[in-house]
């Protein structure tokens, strides 16, 4: 059966989840959410997932959103990305979990705040404060990526998909990759793995569909 | 062997892995880590953790950050916390996942903000925002509680641990749980669950201390 991801292009989030499907060599096809139409505040969605959220992945009786449990479960179920012990699988939980609570929260809200929201909305203090907590973020990043090609092991993992998530994007969230020789290598390095694809090659919606 | 955890009780983080210690039967014991005093950007520290996180678990040669990583483990090892069958292990998760990316990062920045920095210097409007950020997840929170007393399952497992980690502190940061029955109700089942303890008495380190 034909695993399904509920997902849009613009949500990295979204993205961490098809990435590890795409990459996992499981059959899935992504399903479009029109978020910014409002679909996942419908009673429709909400059957699928009553907090509204997306990505939702429904494999058979099986619906699960939070991309870092989509993730979880998809390398389970195909036996990759997931690493190669114990040790290996607790340090990849540990970046999921720093990534969640530390860069692709902060990543994704500012990103929202300054590309997808009427341009006299923009909370600019908001916005200042979080690039702030990114750059942190960047920094751990960049210091940990100077000693290693991969973050956990000796190949890409959920690890390197769930940090990247929001890393590919071109609008603007105050991430520029040639300040971060480390992260920019790290992102070719994602790139160039067979099967990668952009968010917006991935996933249906994008900006431009909108414009 | 005896688990140490470097944590202060201050943390939420480092409660919701200092409350699943307790709770699993294993045997640990706290470390103070003087995080306002700036021991974790000391170089004895960073040796302990090159990222300067807190709470940080060490069971004889495994070392990890991360509270849902450790809580993870704690839970593996005791066999306690984490559920009944695979299908409530990816909802555990899933919950962990919501709370990291959510709630309590929004949570713990926002009680900072409010409590542990200057008067002059908190950023008025960043509160603001974030505190409409949580109203959100405390809405969500109450609406998935008011049909069922634990989020996962009929007992406290890590979900509801990771979940509560902010919201047993007195200090102010936009959480009244008077304002939400659910909730209220449910943080209560937790505080009467045989073992329980409050942040400041299962923790050294408190604002008394600095009072």
């Amino acid at each position: 059966m034909t695993i399904k991801l509920y997902c849009f292009g613009e949500s990295g989030n979204a993205y961490k989840a098809a990435l590890t499907l795409e990459l996992s060599g499981l059959d899935w096809e992504p399903v479009y959410v029109d978020f910014f139409g409002g679909e996942t505040r419908t009673p429709e969605y909400r059957e699928i997932n009553p907090m509204g959220e997306a990505p939702v992945m429904v494999d058979g009786d099986v619906t699960l959103s939070q991309s870092g449990a989509i993730q979880d479960y998809v390398s389970s179920k195909s036996g990759k990305l997931g690493g190669r012990s114990a040790a290996e699988r607790r340090e990849i939980l540990r970046w999921q979990f720093w990534d969640n609570h530390k860069m692709s929260s902060v990543a994704g809200m500012t990103r929202f705040l300054m590309n997808f929201i009427p341009e006299d909305k923009r909370p600019a203090e908001v916005i200042a404060f979080n690039q702030g907590r990114l750059k942190s973020a960047y920094k751990t990043l960049e210091s940990e990526l100077s000693t290693r090609d991969w973050l956990v092991g000796d190949a890409i993992t959920l690890a390197d998909i769930s940090c990247c998530g929001y890393l590919f994007y071109p609008e603007p969230f105050g991430f520029d990759r040639t300040e971060w020789p480390a992260i920019d290598a790290w992102l070719t390095r994602i790139a160039e793995t067979p099967g990668w694809k952009h968010p917006y090659d991935l996933m249906p919606g994008s900006p431009a569909d909108r414009a």
